[in-house]
């Protein structure tokens, strides 16, 4: 199996890619390719025997290009591994780059399955229960009552499998009753409760997200990015305070230390680098997006989580689904 | 100036109401009136010589009550306190009860101010450069753009005077630019960036709500909802999982003991009972939320917030911007 990397994507490339990469070979038994310059790539290779191959481009796209303008780079690492994947020349393609180039050529390039009116972004959310699956978080910011209903269905596939095997869906709204919410929730609402494509369990609040309730968590993509990015920024807030509190004197440091056990397991449980990456959903191949900060271990767990997506069939699980 | 409680509102109705008014009698000077079961009230009230008022009703509106079943309950502690407040049986009204009920009360007895659409819900959240207005946080949720731009006008009229006197806006957006967003947050950057009363500083994205760049955040009710719930629960989380590991055995209690000066500040940085309550912007009168689990404390500092907002005559400043 050849899975395809984004070599210049993400805040530690290449080296976090390569050396995730390379591991991932010796370890999982794929062949990385990485796509990118051939002598940063190469500097980083070390002195491994496992087996990968280098596609050299000239180009990256940078975090602030346009989506629109990054797709034409088709000699950029990013374009250049998604027509790689579109040619059948890997199983998978994994990129920590610019989100929104991502999506645009997971679907100008890669191209949706059969019946997928848009591609969605997801990504798992380390809950109490469980991981849930949040989608979408950000490419599709208007939604139509049945985009959400397929964002549900390509969201059990995936947890499916992946983490379970009856995957439950929630829609994310301001309150626990069928009429509650906008008018996209209420209508949304009423699809989902109609369909035999997904175990609808009803509205999630915003207050229960991390109880982990349901496998997957559906949202218009403007409130699942206002989301997911607002549980961010409080977690790195709290991150941050506590670092304050424990690091302020000789004696708090010594709290620290009788406190270690519970705060690693504690930052464990919510570690963005255990599951690696998520799936952008309702592309034709599989097509991960591993976070910006991603490090090697997050790369690892990216190409661990795009095998088993692989593995699992899960594109044509969701093409059997949505024509259903 | 009297100030109407609904003393049968809340979770620690009707003691913490009565505690804390009887409280800011003495202090600020103002005169409570209690509106509920007179035993109950009395019961509380103890052997203050505070000044007060009561007025009995027989009903109270349970917090599962349908807003339109609530308003017809004339007789009930909230209603009947709406009724005193439109009629200039007092200045200001503050009820801990149902939010729906308080704010189609608002809407419907107390009125709303000329030229306002839509009475907006806000809250006050502690973020760490200053406190900023977040609205509407679950009144409307569906909003065209123009709502959008009363409670950023709303908002600003609200925290200059209350918390500083050049109140800044954002909108609650996906991204920073300002062709970001669905439909509706493009729609309203632009009429915000055109409006020249406030002062708008753009989008704020999700994970930049904490920072406290601006005083007013601006979001549709939907999202604003779902976005302050996240908070509060992401909140309460990190609060029970820091507990677990502080009160794990005899050493992280010790632990506990050498940071609990810091971890004392930091959870009175996030104390909703600082800010008392909110108000139901919009309303012709001044109408004021109090948290659903408020103390007496947080009665006491609502009274306080509700007593500024109406000697700072917010009412007649949004009256006019609206209007200009």
């Amino acid at each position: 199996m050849k899975i395809i990397l984004d070599a210049m994507g993400g805040d530690n490339a290449p080296a976090a890619v390569v050396e995730g990469g390379i591991k991932a070979a010796a370890d999982l038994g794929v062949t990385p390719v990485f796509v990118g310059d051939k002598d940063a790539i190469a500097r980083h290779i070390g002195d491994s025997k496992a087996e990968y191959e280098i596609v050299h481009t000239t180009e990256a796209i940078s975090g602030t290009c346009d989506a629109t303008a990054a797709v034409k780079m088709k000699d950029s690492s990013m374009m250049k591994g998604m027509y790689m994947l579109r040619d059948g020349l890997g199983d998978a393609f994994i990129s920590a780059g610019n989100t929104g180039a991502l999506t645009a050529g997971a679907t100008l390039i890669v191209k949706r399955i059969k019946g997928i009116r848009r591609v969605a972004l997801s990504t798992v959310l380390p809950c109490k229960k469980r991981p849930c699956l949040l989608l979408d978080v950000g490419s599709n910011a208007d939604c139509t009552p049945d985009f959400l209903l397929q964002f549900a269905i390509m969201g059990s596939c995936y947890m499916n499998g992946m983490y379970t095997d009856k995957a439950t869906v929630g829609l994310l709204n301001i309150g626990t009753e069928p009429t509650k919410g906008n008018q996209l929730a209420q209508a949304a609402y009423e699809l989902l409760s109609q369909s035999d494509a997904i175990d609808f369990r009803g509205n999630i609040e915003g207050r229960d997200i991390i109880e982990g309730d349901v496998d997957v968590l559906v949202a218009d993509g403007f409130t699942g990015n206002i989301t997911l990015k607002a549980i961010e920024g409080m977690g790195l807030y709290f991150n941050g305070a506590l670092k304050g509190m424990l690091l302020k004197n000789a004696i708090t440091k010594l709290a620290a230390l009788a406190i270690k056990g519970g705060l690693t397991s504690f930052k464990k449980s919510f570690d963005y680098s255990e599951y690696g990456g998520a799936p952008i959903l309702g592309a034709s191949k599989v097509v991960f997006k591993a976070h910006g900060s991603s490090n090697a271990r997050a790369f690892y767990n990216a190409i661990k989580a795009a095998k088993t997506f692989h593995d699992k069939n899960v594109i044509s699980k969701i093409a059997n689904n949505i024509t259903r």
